[in-house]
């Protein structure tokens, strides 16, 4: 019955009743990209490491490893600080912004997220609002860093911002492009309090609605923080 | 509309209908601690560092910062693979333990949580138990390591796996106690699969049926990882 709920298998239910049925279909899907050593990311940080420190191995009755990375590696977050000299730390991202429906939205143009393909979309007040993009094509973060990822052109973010969206989401490592408006897209979205959600692996999630659970960890004062997001189907499933 | 769902404040509400009023009542309380350096850890744990390597007061265009923590620091999870040498990591915990319906429970025993307490409060198969004890009397993670906090005795811990508990929560950084029981306790909970969720900020919860949603980050092969977790009062609020 909780499998049921929360994403299990057809076959560890018992008894399929109509209303399991219609559960199963709204399974829960992780959007995050594994952590690990040496993973991709951005070229001027850190390489990621997760190192064992304690070992079984050595007679000690544990295992304990620790963390060295940034805080932009993987599916995170951005808090306005990242950009903006005085601007919030990852503690102050509301609940509400990072918790409750979304929308995932496809973006044809394989060169950029632009401001013509956005105003298409209708974007509307307060939304969360992810971007699925070429990016998806493939398990991207398998591979090298690539400098030609989709991203927001600087006035596609005014759209975004103008248009009121509380919260974006894009499936590589920074809403800004890596050759281009990488510093203004960032500055306008975060000048303007739009949340930023980056690194979501959406390969297999189709355009549509959703509920959006992501939670960042706790950073008290830091312009980011490594974060699991979550999304399950709303509607018809 | 949505501030009503999720958290938000009375006043940047439209006129309140009977429905936002009954969603407010059940907003979502964030049971994480904050993550900053030097913040209390486990004492053979490298002291938890968070700093930042680019700076805009340096006249660069941004602000980054690094992680440097034990995966087992602040609010987070364990795995299997921290007490069972070829436990599971921390990338296999199912959804499933970790967002559904959980149990408060208040633990009055101020020394210990243990097997007679325990055994009083019917726990069920499958549920997510989180124990409240005299660790919440204050915000205990703003204070030195304690070594007399309340953990669970390895009697407790195997009556928790008796009774099919699927995932447990404390309010401190172990579920074993420092003096007594602390390898036991986890060899028990995770040989037996029990997910384990430590750190909590329990001081403003009250016992009872709540949603849970924990998300810890999703580190391949790892003994643990650092988590946010919220929760939502369920039934009559």
């Amino acid at each position: 019955m909780q499998n049921g709920w929360f994403g299990g298998i057809a076959i560890a239910l018992p008894a399929a009743s109509r209303y399991e049925i219609r559960r199963m279909k709204s399974a829960w899907l992780d959007i995050s990209i594994p952590v690990h050593t040496g993973m991709v990311h951005w070229p001027d940080n850190p390489v990621p490491n997760v190192f064992r420190f304690f070992k079984m191995e050595d007679g000690l009755p544990c295992n304990v490893s620790a963390l060295f990375m940034s805080a932009h590696t993987g599916t995170h977050m951005d808090s306005p600080r990242h950009f903006i000299a005085d601007g919030d730390g990852m503690e102050t991202a509301p609940l509400d912004a990072i918790l409750g429906p979304c929308r995932v939205v496809e973006i044809k143009d394989p060169e950029a997220i632009k401001a013509g393909e956005l105003k298409k979309l209708k974007l509307r007040r307060g939304e969360r609002v992810l971007f699925k993009t070429r990016n998806s094509a493939g398990k991207w973060w398998e591979k090298p860093f690539d400098r030609d990822f989709v991203g927001i052109w600087k006035e596609a973010a005014q759209v975004i911002v103008d248009a009121g969206v509380r919260t974006v989401g894009i499936d590589y490592l920074s809403v800004g492009p890596f050759r281009k408006d990488g510093v203004e897209t960032h500055q306008i979205l975060l000048g303007a309090k739009v949340w930023i959600l980056e690194g979501l692996n959406l390969c297999q999630v189709k355009p549509g609605n959703y509920e959006l659970i992501c939670l960042p960890l706790k950073i008290t004062g830091c312009d980011g923080a490594p974060a699991r997001a979550v999304l399950r189907k709303l509607g018809k499933g």
